[in-house]
Order: structure tokens, then sequence, then C-alpha cells
């Protein structure tokens, strides 16, 4: 992976690290510190978008808001308020005062109108225009005027080409324009759902270096619940950007795809959400959403669902907002405390189970196992959870299996689904003729009895052999004929299965192929 | 099922059901109106086991509760407590005022003292004294002196028969006492862990006739995380109990118990757990227990959680207490919304997901798939979501099963696992030449493509057919092969499946069963 732009180094520090997420801490030029992953707010000063549900910046604060982010490009657009900005800065125009804590000003990151160019294909600014003004009104973060491109079929290889080509034009033309000072930049990363274009997006603005660096054209994939394509593109930007600088997903404000989006090692998250939805009525979990209408009780522990009845919810925009804003940074600290003890992937389990297209988001996060484990901590104080069929693809199990390899076996060795069950196959005096005795643990496979009680077979909590599902049983015996294979012709090795696994069809064509390498033996 | 004790009929009103779960009524006969499922939190008063974390009985009303439980030996033990309860009764011993709202005292239920006979052996009241006592303070629901039996190895069977007889005698004496009047009386289910037992201890109660039933000596299963045996005890005595009384799960406290529970029926249910959790620095939520030392963020939205820092819930058993609480409620109206909206089966997928041993308990819910088909609403506003291996089992798919037999087919049909694809095996022409098409969705079966849009099929949101589990394939295959067997030699069928079916194992077989019935072709 590419190394960060030089002066980011210091600004983010990793504290604890699950999956590909991490929990960090990103101090601004300023001085300000942020930790990540969090949900930056959006607030957009004098603008009916967000409406009779607004909360201002300090009530943001007390939400848990450590940043905030505003748009530029709609402030510079009204005069007035474009006046005031650069009169005041964008901190004073936001009401946010100094923090008596840290000394410092929350800090501020500006979008540029990109998002609007999308939508209404055109805007009234130059992308040198509104970095400056950003620039000039005092953000934290600046961000380029990117080009975002919908996902295909709406959008076709070449626009999206031809869209990347500009926008690393305009990138590179930022990086030029504001360097180093106490301004952050961002780098966008665009492609569409071409997976080799998002590669080659956030490779090149890696090249030319930023503080850090932001995924954008991704609403219309959230609005369509279209999540596994969601991580395969963010999949393919991440790998390809540096491991020390913060990845924003721009637009992912629903805190259902919070847990999801952290695992693919997002840091930092914007959201309108809270108002937008409270405007129409919809009340956040998250599980997904509900329309408030349809709510009989409020299925939530927040201040406004604690001391408020559903009909006082129903009836105010504002008592809506505040709701959502309190379960989304509710949802961010449980995805914080989830990565510090290294149980992000059993988050993931439950959260992805709010919708079928979640559940194949993380199927699909299952299939970059081999990428996740280069990242997941090594040992973790927490014991493997087996929770469903993803789990058999966790990249504890992986990396058991590919710890396979040190075992170099010789002599007779005893294989077997339940070497402790009372219905042996051997009695304790021909075990004792084995060299060696392995007990099989769905998921993991092989393990010698020895390390029955060690870290992460002997501390998993997986369901008994016998009631394991296919999934979990076949990645087990897949493990097996690897051990098998890899010391054919070193050991001799008996193979012995409890009749439960001979009725899992998906298990016998690997009993056979085990049957190359061992004696087998069934258990009645 | 047996008919409830006739006077209990108008006091319990069922507003919502799913599954076996239901949103109720009750009408004490003082008039107060408890909704239920709901939480009764415990509140004995001058003891020390409460400590610090103590919270009062009019805090406790804020936080949701609408119904209180004290232990009455424990009041009666202590004699200058007993005193004051006689003298002032136990609403104002527990500083219960009357509710403005309602004009009704809030309802409190007195515990006879069987958990101590449980823990210790012994009790130094009788069954006659402790009733009487319950009946002196005022008591809206008297419970009897019953004896819980330890689950099995630790009791053996004849002793869980010979507790059974003698808690059936007191539960007869106990109706004898009391009877009438503005008491309710508790019915408690015994029978430690031996299923006839449990369903004989709950017809013999059910003939002798209570207000409400009680399912007692479960919490060794609980607090060992025996699930799988907790689904059974409690399906074993609730399809004998009247459908008209609301069921009590004694000591079942944790939030993370609560929507399993609901599913197999369970309205009341009693928390100390609250108390004693935050008494040893747990924090409770609806996922599990963590160590409130070992948080590091309070993945939490409560008001606690919202407004304070990690470090401050860790000093503080009263903020701690208050928290459990808080999170306790919340999930029952999690639980509450579920039931109305249909959705109970979707949660409990979620919530078993916080343990191996709860995703057991799911798997044997699952197993009870008939039963549940029998009380589970028959429609459903919400679409039917496939959320794992798990959800090819809920009632909906059953119900679909069985209904198959509505379809009499004769002439030329086609079953597709495919019909909609673009590389079929018959062109349009072909496929007019057949009387009817069949599509397969798992995992439900074969359906009709004119009614593809029609609930619970039609409206599902289930993995692409190609990409569905094995579980989910092969229910939907064994339902293919129920309608050839039922309408063999009176329609010719033609069994088109794509390719991906083939590389699931477990298909095979029946793949070359419904070959018997049907011309079969592959899709390449």
């Amino acid at each position: 992976m590419a190394e960060a732009h030089a002066d980011a180094e210091f600004k983010f520090e990793v504290l604890h690290k699950d999956l590909m997420g991490r929990v960090g801490r990103l101090r601004t030029p300023r001085g300000a510190v942020v930790e990540t992953p969090t949900l930056m707010p959006v607030l957009n000063p004098g603008l009916a978008s967000v409406g009779a549900g607004a909360i201002g910046a300090e009530e943001m604060r007390k939400h848990g808001a450590e940043m905030l982010i505003t748009n530029a490009y709609l402030i510079y657009r009204k005069p007035d308020l474009r006046e005031e900005a650069v009169k005041k800065g964008v901190h004073s125009l936001l009401g946010l005062g100094l923090d008596l804590g840290s000394g410092c000003e929350t800090p501020v990151m500006t979008d540029s109108g990109s998002y609007q160019l999308y939508e209404y294909s055109d805007v009234e600014v130059s992308n040198r225009e509104i970095l400056d003004f950003q620039r000039r009104i005092g953000s934290d973060v600046c961000v380029p005027l990117d080009i975002p491109t919908a996902p295909f079929p709406h959008a076709k290889r070449e626009q999206a080409r031809a869209d990347l080509e500009e926008t690393l034009r305009r990138l590179r033309e930022a990086r030029e324009t504001i360097w180093g000072g106490d301004k952050m930049l961002a780098g966008v990363v665009q492609g569409s759902s071409f997976l080799d274009l998002r590669a080659e997006s956030a490779r090149r603005a890696a090249e030319i270096g930023f503080d850090l660096y932001a995924i954008g054209g991704v609403v219309p994939l959230l609005a369509s619940y279209r999540f596994e394509e969601l991580v395969d593109v963010v999949v393919a930007a991440k790998r390809e950007l540096p491991l020390n600088a913060p990845v924003h997903l721009f637009g992912a404000g629903h805190p259902m795809i919070f847990p999801l989006a952290v695992a693919l090692g997002c840091d930092l998250f914007d959201s309108a959400a809270y108002a937008l939805y409270a405007k129409a009525g919809r009340y956040l979990t998250s599980e997904g959403t509900r329309r408030v209408a349809d709510l009989r009780f409020l299925p939530c522990s927040c201040p406004v669902c604690s001391s408020h009845s559903v009909g006082e919810v129903r009836e105010s925009a504002e008592l809506l907002a505040s709701h959502n804003l309190c379960v989304s940074f509710a949802e961010m600290r449980t995805v914080k405390q989830s990565v510090a003890e290294g149980r992000l992937w059993e988050l993931c389990e439950r959260r992805c189970r709010a919708h079928p297209a979640l559940l194949s988001g993380l199927r699909r996060l299952a299939k970059y196992s081999a990428l996740l484990e280069r990242f997941d901590p090594a040992t973790k104080l927490h014991p493997f959870f087996y929770l469903g069929e993803t789990s058999a693809h966790r990249p504890e199990v992986l990396r058991y299996s590919e710890r396979l390899e040190r075992f170099k076996l010789s002599g007779r060795v005893l294989v077997s689904t339940n070497p402790f069950s009372k219905e042996k196959c051997f009695t304790e005096k021909e075990e004792e003729k084995f060299e060696s005795v392995f007990f099989v643990k769905p998921p993991f496979g092989p393990c010698p009895v020895e390390l029955a009680e060690t870290y992460p077979v002997g501390q998993a909590e997986v369901p008994a052999a016998a009631e394991a599902d296919s999934e979990a049983k076949t990645v087990a015996l897949r493990n097996v004929l690897k051990l098998l294979e890899m010391n054919a012709g070193k050991a001799k090795f008996v193979f012995v299965y409890d009749r439960s696994w001979a009725c899992e069809y998906r298990c016998q064509p690997l009993i056979e192929e085990i049957g190359k390498y061992a004696e087998v033996k069934m258990k009645k």
C-alpha cells in the first residue's frame, strides 16, 4: 500500500484495530482532537432543507459530534451567507464556540458542491473558486469539486473513465491550491461501480497525496441497498489508500451501515440523514428505518424515547431528529467498543441481519477474508463466537487454516470428529499407540488435543460437532484434507467421523477425498 | 388447550400476536391496566441486596415500570418491616403513590420465598402463612410457596416428581385460601427439565385454575446458558396453559432473553438483574453483559450513556443500575413493536446472534415451527425477510408447504428455478404449451408465476435463487417434491434447475428423487 502524504503522518494515530476497522485519533493542524470512527452531522446554516427539526451546533456537540460538515457551495451561492462566512469564518457562521476543554474550535469539513453537480448536472462555481472559498472561510477539511459518477448501468465505463480523469485533474489542482498550513485536504475517490477504476482512482489520489481520503459516489448504492457492490467498491479503493490516513465514506449517514463500513476501514461518516429522515417522518434505528406513523412503541432507550410517548414523537420533527442523531452516535460508540474488544465481526453478524441485502453485504465481506486477515489482530481477549454460516469464513478461521502448515507429522496420527466421546472407536490403550491425536472442531478443523484449550480454537464457542451447520463442517473437513495432503507419505492417518457428518451431503465428497490419504472409519 | 379460570376471562386482552407472542392488556381486579409483555422490577425495601444502586418506586415508573414485584417472605422475616407492611400495605411500604392518570395504585406482585427455599433448602414460613401475609399486605398478585426443582442432572426425576406433587398440593391450598376479591393468584409450573413433568405440572395447574401462570425453576438454565432446554421447558408448559391468561417467566430479567421468551408466549418478566448486575459492575445490553471495567465506550443511547463518560458510569452503581433498567425497558418496547409489526422472528434472528448458545435456542425454536404456525398470524403487512439458515424454518414457510395441497394440477407443468432468466430452456412459445408454470423461490419452493407478487412468497425478500444457502434450497426442493408427489399421475412435470443448484451436495439426492416424478433438465 502507498505511503500517506508526509504531512499527515503524525495526525492520525490508530488506537485499536479489528478486521480492517480501527479506532483512531485524528489531530487537526489547529490542534483539535477527533476520535474516529466518527459521524459528522451535516449543518447547513439558513437552509430550509433541514427545516423544523434543526439542531444547533452546540446541541450537536452534546450528542457527541466531534466534527461537523457543511456545504461550502450552498453558503457560496447565497450572497448574504457568503459575505457573513468570509467575515466571521465558517465556525462562527455555524454557531460553534471555542471548546472550553481543549481551547480549540470544533473542526468543520466543507463539501464543495459535488453532490449538487451530480444531482443537477451543473454548478455555478469552478474547482479553484470553491477551494479558494473554503480556504477563506477557514474550513478545517477542504474538498475539491470532484465529479461523482453513478454506478453501472446508469453510467457506462467511458463516462466513469472520463469523470475520473477530470476528478484527478481537479485533485491535482486542489493540492496545488491548498498545501500545508492549517487546512487539511481530502482526496476524493470516484470510479463508479467499476472496481478497476475505483482502484486506479484511489492509487492515483494516493500518489498525489492527501491528508485524508473520501470515497464518493456511493449514495445510489446505499439508497438502493446494493450492499454487495458497496463492499466491492470500498475494498477496491481501500486497498490502494495509505493506511495512516483516515477514510471518509461520503454520504453514508444511516447507522445500519456503520458496522460494515467500519469493518472495511472507513473512519469518517457524514449525516444529513438524521434531519432529512426526521422531516419525512422516518425513525432511524441501527437495524433499519421505520415510518414513525407505523410505530406503536418506541424501540429505543434514548432520552427522547425514554421520556416521550410515541404520539409525542410522531408530532415533533425536532424530537424525531434528536432521536435520529442520538441513535446514530450510540451506534458509532457501539462500533468503537466492538473494535476495541475485537468483536466487530460479531456486531456485523447481528446488524447485517436487519435486511437480506445487508446479509448479502456480509457474505461479500466474508469473500474478502484473506484481505481482512492481514489487518485483523492475531490474538483477541474475547473468545470466537460462531453465530451462523458466515462465521465459518471469519479471518480467524482462515488464519488457522494457514497455520496448519506448521504441523510436520510422522508416525500414526488419529484425526477424529469426537475423540472425547465415551463411545470411542479405540480404547485408551489403542489411542496411546498414535503418535498424535487431532480432534476436528468446526469450522476450524483439525486441532491437536494438546492445544484443546488454546486461542482461538480452544476458546471458540461453537456448536457441538454433531450440531454444526454444513458450512462449518465443510470448512473443517477442507482443513482436515489440507493437513493430510501436506503430510501425505510422512504420517499414517486414521480418520474417524461421527455418523452426523455422514448425513451432510456436502461432507460426503470431502470424506471420500480424505479417504485417499487416510484409513476412514465411521462411528455408528 | 385448557380454558382459563373463569374469573380471569375479561382481565387479559390480546392486542397483537406474532409467533406465540402477544402484546396484551391486563386489567387487575383493582382497575389498574398493565400492558404486556412487561418487566416487573424487583424492589425489596430496606434490603442490602439492592445496595447503592437502589432506584425508588417512582423512578421505576418513569423508566416504564407498570407493575413491580417484591419478596413477601423477605418482608415477613423482618419484624419491623412486617409490621409496617401490615399497617400501611405493601404499596405504601414500597413508596408507591396513587397514579394520577388512572387513579389506581401501581400493581405489586409478591413472591413467596420459593427462591429462598431453593437457595437455602428451608424457609421459616408455611404456604398458608405466607399466602395469608400476602393477602394482609394487599398484594395484587399472590404467589404460593411452590417447590422449585433444579434441572437434570442436578435433580433426578424422582425428586422432580415429588416436588411437583407438593407444589400442586400447595397450589390447591392457595386457591382455597385466595379466591376472587381483589387479589390475583399465580399458578406456578415446576417439573425441572423433564418435559413430561413440565407439561403435567402446567395441565394440572390449569385444571385448578389461576389468574395467571408462572413458569418457575428456570434460573439455573438461564444462568448456564442452556437456552435450548429453556425453549423446550417453556414450550412444554405453555402448550398446556390457557391462552387467555398471562404467563410469567420467573427469574428472567436479562434483556437478551426477552425476544425469545416472548416468542414462546411469555408475558411477564421480573428483574432483580438491573440492580444485582450493577452492584457487580456489570453493564446490561440487549446483546449480552459487559463488565463496565472493560468498556472504553458506552454502546447505548440511554440518558445515562448519552450524557456521561464511561469513567463516570464505571464509578457509579446508581448510574449503572439506571442504564441497566433503561435498556431493559427499551428492549421490551422493541419486542412489543416487533410483535405489533409481525417481525418478532426477525428480531430473534438478530438478538440470538449475541451468543452461540442463544443461536442454539433459536434453532430449537425453529423445531417448534409447526406449533408456532398455529398461533402466528396468516398475513402480515411486513414482507418476509430471509436472514439466515434459521429463516428457512419460519412458520410462514411451513404454512406455505401445507398449502401446496391446494394445487390440483393436470396437463404439462413446468417447474423452474429461474423461469424469468434470459437463458431459458424453452422459448416463450414452448412455455405456452405448459398448462402451468411454477418458479422455485427458496426457501418456499414452487410458486405459480401468477402468484409471483402475492404474500408471502411474492413479497419475500430472499437471496436470489442462485445465491440461496443450502438450507433454503433444500427446503424449497422438498416442497417441489411434495407438489410432484401429490399430483403424480395427474400432471406431466418438467423440472428445470440452474447449475448453481447442482453444486449443492444436499440438493442432489432431492433432485434425483424429483426425477422419479418429472423430466429433469439442468440449465448450463
